[in-house]
């Protein structure tokens, strides 16, 4: 495999969980966010809320970027053009969420090269109505992901990932057999077991409607985790759809 | 601002839609991918179709990758751990677009630091249905975008970006006031009038509904043509809701 600065630093990437209280300059922060900037967006449908409340930060960690998706700044624009924004909200969100995303990955690589260690917070959708009052938020404007970053007071090993050839396909999707999908499950499992991840962090995804807990932190790896995640977590979209309306969105119009 | 090899990178993104016919190396290219598989995932939902037909791919770039949506691969591995994948829908593409989204930003990163040069082909989503049929792609994988790739035969300018106090805010999201709205049309406006750019595409966005041209291309920038974009494209979302089901993916439960 070639090697450069830019590939070691990606190939690097670790989430960080426990920071150092030392704050990053300003300096620091322009440059991430400045290189961030440079992403080959569809049209800047973003914005970035930073709080430097290391009090209140999740983690306590010095900084705390909310990346939003922003049609306010973009429907002001157009004003000025004298233009009415017609697009629906649903191609909105799947232009939005892919700017607010190449902000966020260039950021936390940006962040990486300097030092700093990141770590995104997912659930931040679901949590929109109070990031929204938190922040005074105008409508048209979307909370979709958290970093939080600062100088790294661990240094875990990188995580598993799949092997290269469940995820890249030359020509045409293959069709996986046992083996395939075995091989891929194996390389997260044994990746994760042997890094004792979800034992050193004491979690388990809890298991709803009467299922009896079958694992211990000797069997209970990835696969396991992120099936109890998408088997029992978020059936109903309402809840996604009302945080969306709050903010501005609403998805339902002619459907 | 601080500089090194990773933001300077960064720094000098731009798209690239010319390209030299030699085509990168395979280690060229899994280095590249495997680069891009280090991003901060949730749930590794993506996939990657290779295309080499350089004959075929837009720009006749050497290569062509398709990013997708991949629930797929997923619901194969919950299988196995006796999980049916019960999260809506629209939850599922909120954190597809997110994985699929950082995975590409990487791989950009990627290959600009190893000499290639990039461009995002932002209507894959309205011609999934030639995509699925030409990769076979299985139900519940859906092409979110498309990057052209190869060694550049241009050497384009950066691009402008709106200025760094239309994109960060410390605690707050400011009111707009004239002239901060003014200062980003400005800095966008000029600086691609500047750099020549739609005169040398020879590109404006038609106007619809009998709407008359007062623009030349001295003064056709990018507000307008966003504007142009986002105030007559896509006002219904049939098509893509059409595209996504048939990709296997129904937004419309329970709305």
């Amino acid at each position: 495999m070639k090697k450069n600065q830019v590939i070691k630093t990606m190939l690097n990437h670790k989430s960080i969980r426990r920071f150092k209280p030392k704050s990053p300059t300003m300096e620091t922060i322009r440059t991430i966010v400045r290189a961030g900037q440079q992403a080959p967006f569809s049209s800047q449908v973003y914005s970035l809320l930073l709080s430097r409340n290391q009090k209140r930060n999740p983690f306590k960690a010095p900084l705390t970027f909310t990346i939003c998706i922003d049609f306010h700044k973009l429907q002001l624009i157009m004003k000025k053009r004298k233009w009415d924004l017609v697009s629906n909200d649903l191609f909105c969100l799947l232009m939005g969420i892919q700017d607010a995303s190449l902000m966020a990955e260039n950021m936390v690589i940006a962040a990486e090269s300097l030092g700093l260690g990141t770590c995104f917070l997912g659930n931040t959708p679901l949590r929109t109505t109070e990031i929204a009052k938190e922040y005074k938020l105008p409508k048209r404007v979307f909370p979709l992901t958290q970093i939080a970053m600062g100088y790294p007071a661990e240094n875990p090993s990188t995580r598993p990932r799949y092997p290269l050839e469940f995820v890249l396909f030359e020509n045409e999707y293959p069709k996986f057999n046992e083996k395939d999908i075995k091989k891929a499950m194996e390389r997260m499992d044994q990746g994760y077991l042997a890094q004792d991840y979800y034992r050193k962090s004491s979690y388990r995804v809890p298991l709803e409607k009467g299922r009896k807990e079958k694992f211990t932190f000797d069997n209970y790896s990835w696969t396991e985790h992120i099936s109890r995640k998408w088997g029992q977590w978020n059936p109903s979209p309402e809840k996604l759809l009302e945080q969306l309306s709050k903010c501005g969105f609403s998805i339902k119009k002619k459907m």
